[in-house]
């Protein structure tokens, strides 16, 4: 168990109990919240000890602090464009006295192939914005705006610049909407991360699925594993047991 | 209910009912025989009324014998390369008495685009070959191992000829095996038939797919609609009721 580092809380700020190794993340309600998209995402993604990982739109970090705790990846950064959530982020970080194994970097997806060493990532994971356009968005500065809608980053943008920072034979794991997988597919493979692994998740078995878990492997050959289905919640309504086990429950 | 033609079978070929409008098909066991595949594409498959279908790789007839007795497609034309295996499928289509509406054509999936007017149909159906390569294959006129290696057709093959035979707009349907998916998404997109719809086929809830449906578009947006998972069988090993209710059981 951690000993808590003393913290500060800002505005309408709390903390949130991960119920994993006794982490527990800042939240700002006003601003975005991780979803379940990010716990299945690191669920899915794999880093095996002594790899170097790198978490593009790091939001909360959410992400790297979930993978510190499942993997024994020797180092993890979260790239953040937005200075108020990778500030609290860091304050995240600082709180599970994590400051040796994750950093906080302030910088724009778009030139992450600038910001670090090229082909320098055993591992790449990203939950990026799903939604194309920004038709409607009134403010360009909500936060919540710019973690769903492709207004500072496209899909495009997360790739190529991946491609970039991974090793070759380093792998790339992705959350995302299914009505994008077509795309995912194209671009992951013109961008030579070919898809690997996909898993599709599904609310309930008689449902669309609402989330792709893609692997991505950089200079992998053509041929994908599509995994069993993974089903949220059963027919009453109650979790599956995959997905208790998942959470911690 | 048809009055059926007289019909002569030849070798150890041997007449299948296809428990579906009094259809019934000619078979020969030590060719190939059609699978589960071609008649949950022919369930995924949509041909409104008075349009023009092609099947490429028609094999025993059983695509667009089925899509006949579903649909209210004006015409339906069935693409076979293997002399023995058209000339099969004809007997079949004069046995249920469609030759009015079928037509069987011996011919290269490789020329299709030659072999009829450019757009010229509004829906192309194919259950293809799903493995690469022809290792290991003894003997190159084993009609089996043609049905199941790409050894006279490739993917590209048939996606590049699709869209020289759909009008814009038109709409292709494929089964295939999902280790292919990323290739399948990949090449239909360089194609122009971009992928709209798809579905994968499970055996049993918590097992990997081994069939993916895919239907496109040429012409299309990125825009895919993944569907409700398909499960075959209950974990008694009972059909579900999708499949019995597909089979018209």
């Amino acid at each position: 168990m951690h000993k808590m580092a003393q913290v500060s809380l800002k505005g309408a700020e709390r903390i949130d109990d991960l119920q994993r190794a006794g982490l527990k993340i800042i939240q700002d309600p006003e601003r975005f919240c991780f979803g379940m998209d990010a716990v299945l995402l690191t669920y899915f993604a794999q880093a095996p000890e002594g790899t170097e990982v790198l978490d593009l739109g790091t939001g909360t970090g959410i992400i790297p602090i979930l993978m510190s705790a499942k993997t024994k990846a020797a180092h993890l950064t979260g790239l953040e464009i937005q200075e108020d959530s990778a500030e609290m982020a860091l304050r995240s970080v600082q709180m599970n006295d994590l400051e040796e194994r994750i950093t906080i970097t302030l910088g724009d997806i778009k030139e992450a192939g600038r910001l670090f060493p090229r082909a320098s990532f055993d591992v790449i994971t990203c939950n990026p914005p799903y939604l194309q356009g920004s038709h409607g968005i009134v403010n360009p500065a909500d936060s919540k705006a710019i973690a769903r809608h492709e207004m500072l980053c496209t899909l495009e943008d997360v790739i190529r610049e991946s491609e970039k920072l991974l090793k070759p034979g380093g792998h790339f794991y992705m959350v995302h909407r299914p009505f994008r997988l077509s795309e995912i597919m194209c671009t992951m493979h013109e961008h030579n991360l070919e898809p690997k692994r996909m898993r599709l998740v599904y609310p309930m078995i008689d449902r669309e699925p609402n989330m792709v878990l893609v692997e991505g492997v950089r200079g992998g050959n053509m041929r994908i594993t599509v995994e069993k289905p993974m089903i949220l919640q059963n027919a009453d309504g109650s979790y599956t047991d995959e997905v208790k086990e998942l959470y911690g429950f």
